[in-house]
């Protein structure tokens, strides 16, 4: 049985298309690159019904991801993330159903673990020995331990105020790892100039065309957990955007497939306020977004200021009826503790900003009382321990509890 | 379908019976007790294959877990942690098949979600509203966390060294915490005087019977996922003690189920070299272990100078041919490295310790070449930012890097 059912890669801007067996970054037209696969094809050979007695992980759908030899999987154990009910959250929020698809609960602590398992695999398949990125942390972190994994040397540049654990998590991994006192944008050049000089493997957001198929496994997923019926509405914590574009790019896949029927949920782009590109984009009713200058949030993976895929983001908005929200710094915090305190899910600021998303779109009536919702945590609270701030009261040894409330 | 074959609750020291369906702590004799259940009425009724497409979550096993109902289960989808081939780091060890049990992946990034997963549940059932406990810190942010989520109260006291990540998942949860300038055993003292102030439940290690059920799902699914044949070692690091008594208890259930043959694997206790008081009482051939004064490790998670059920980890221990080992820290962290340069996990001290134990008892020869071994890595590295300690350089916005070795 065929592992993958890949055909080739295609420029969503321009149509060209590029064979999948040889290394590929962007279309020469300066967009990223899609993968393609035979589905009508798939759809004769495979039924949903066939993948229940398969392997845990994300690479269940390996018909739908381009790693064409099992030997070049390059595995943590990634995917099959829960979709948990949040009852007491939904009751909060006066939601009909809310559900949470928890990517804290992942190797590496967040959803970049998919883009990146799949994306080296597949660097491994086309006989890549070294990659180099630029990140705001959590894919760095990620790209670098599954290099490691697969034995590829890794460079990593990442700003100086990334999160400590992720500056630690990918130097653990042997990764030769830079830190650079500016954005992921300076980041970004020096990047662009060790490819250059020293011939590496670009897998900077959407520079090489795989990254995305990994994460469409997060709607690949969403769909199977529903028994293949959708929710309405995907709220989605949105800075470089592959995450939204892959689910877009997932449920329409399955569409074809014809395992999932009706129409596609409603797509929401969550940003923070102080870096909505895509929102602004959005009201404006633009198929671009411009450059944020001087942005800002303690969600510091949605601070991205310009992505290179926001075109497509805003596609997979305007395609679904979807929309782009933003959201307050100070509103997140409130909402990750809410969500730890009503659903006992201690989730990440990016999520929490989803979760807030929800309330704010319910009181806009935007979510219809009889509604079903699936938020996004795409990481683990755990890996933001500085955005809790409590007082805690210090007991000496021989002192006790004064009262219990 | 009978949800769950819990029959009653056993001391294993006085073998006294007490029913399950009240709330119970330590038996009158002050030993932690054991839940027993129907297995020879299961053995008739369930086989391995009809879990297949069940559930993907320690849920699965519900027969051989005490909920009784099925709408007490209050769940953040933990369990079915991935069991992971360690390719490279087998080739350095000379092991000739080496798995890790990755339980950094699961609600709460350690191991301690299993036992909080199964205990609250219980303690909801019965009926309780309040719990207490101490803790080193995953075990309070789990148990905390999970309480949230089942609206249940709870009062937690750690010492205040203990991680700051921990503290401030325990706290977002909403729980009263408290700060004790002391080690674990003073946290326990100041829990066991509000328990008795307050009428609280005695959450802490052992003084509930089914915190042992949730963590011998690792037992389980390790049975499981090498599809009901066995592992000829498995290593596991040692505080409280109470996921190798899970084990041993899920692989001595399997066995009487007629789901497993053979000799059980022989169980290794994992310490750390400043807090062995198991490998003392192994070496020494005693039945329990004596305090061990001034203890210390970076593994914070198994500094326990004295577990309260030492005497069934090395009952464990000795009815396997198994054996205890200390590691150094240093050891400790040399290894943490190792694993994640060569696999590409980030796995914490605890879980660390464990490996570095396997290729020491290669060495010795213990382990035999022909072997199959599975180490348990109880939690996620990024729980434990502040044991990597790495130099990083910092490059300013129009530098570039100088070569890429």
């Amino acid at each position: 049985m065929t592992h993958s059912y890949i055909s080739h890669l295609e420029c969503p801007k321009c149509n060209r298309e590029f064979p999948h067996n040889e290394i590929q970054q962007l279309c020469s037209c300066g967009s990223p690159l899609l993968v393609r696969y035979h589905l009508q094809e798939l759809r004769a050979k495979l039924k949903p019904d066939q993948l229940k007695e398969r392997e845990n992980s994300l690479w269940r759908y390996h018909e739908l991801l381009p790693v064409t030899n099992p030997e070049h999987i390059v595995s943590l154990g990634e995917g099959m993330t829960p979709l948990l009910p949040m009852k007491r959250s939904e009751a909060d929020m006066n939601i009909q159903r809310l559900f949470m698809k928890d990517e804290g609960i992942v190797p590496t602590g967040s959803f970049k673990a998919r883009g990146a398992a799949v994306g080296v695999s597949k660097a491994k398949e086309l006989g890549v020995t070294e990659l180099a990125m630029p990140t705001n942390g959590n894919a760095g972190a990620a790209w670098a331990l599954y290099a490691a994994r697969a034995g590829l040397k890794s460079t990593v540049v990442m700003p100086v105020d990334a999160p400590k654990i992720t500056r630690n998590e990918t130097a653990i991994s042997g990764s030769n790892l830079y830190l650079v006192d500016g954005l992921i944008s300076d980041a970004g050049k020096i990047v662009g100039k060790a490819i250059q000089d020293f011939g590496l493997y670009d897998a900077s957001t959407l520079k090489e065309p795989y990254r995305i198929e990994g994460k469409k496994t997060m709607g690949l997923e969403i769909a199977e957990q529903m028994n293949w019926s959708l929710p309405d509405v995907i709220l989605y914590p949105t800075g470089g955007g592959v995450g939204i574009i892959g689910i877009y790019k997932a449920l329409s896949e399955l569409k074809e497939l014809g395992w999932v029927k009706g129409e596609l949920p409603r797509l929401v782009a969550v940003q923070a306020e102080n870096c909505a590109p895509i929102v602004k984009a959005w009201e404006e009713r633009n198929s671009e977004s411009e450059f944020w200058e001087d942005s800002q949030t303690i969600a510091f993976g949605i601070n991205v200021p310009k992505a290179l895929g926001d075109f497509l983001v805003l596609e997979a908005i305007y395609e679904t009826d979807g929309c782009a929200i933003s959201i307050e710094d100070a509103v997140i915090l409130e909402e990750q503790k809410k969500i730890a305190y009503l659903d006992g899910a201690f989730i990440c600021p990016e999520g929490a900003a989803t979760f807030a998303a929800a309330r704010e779109l319910r009181k806009k009536n935007w979510i219809k009382e009889n509604e079903t919702v699936v938020a996004l945590n795409t990481g683990a609270g755990i890996k933001y321990p500085d955005t809790v701030n409590v007082e805690v009261s210090v007991l000496q040894k021989n002192e006790s509890i004064s009262s219990n409330s």
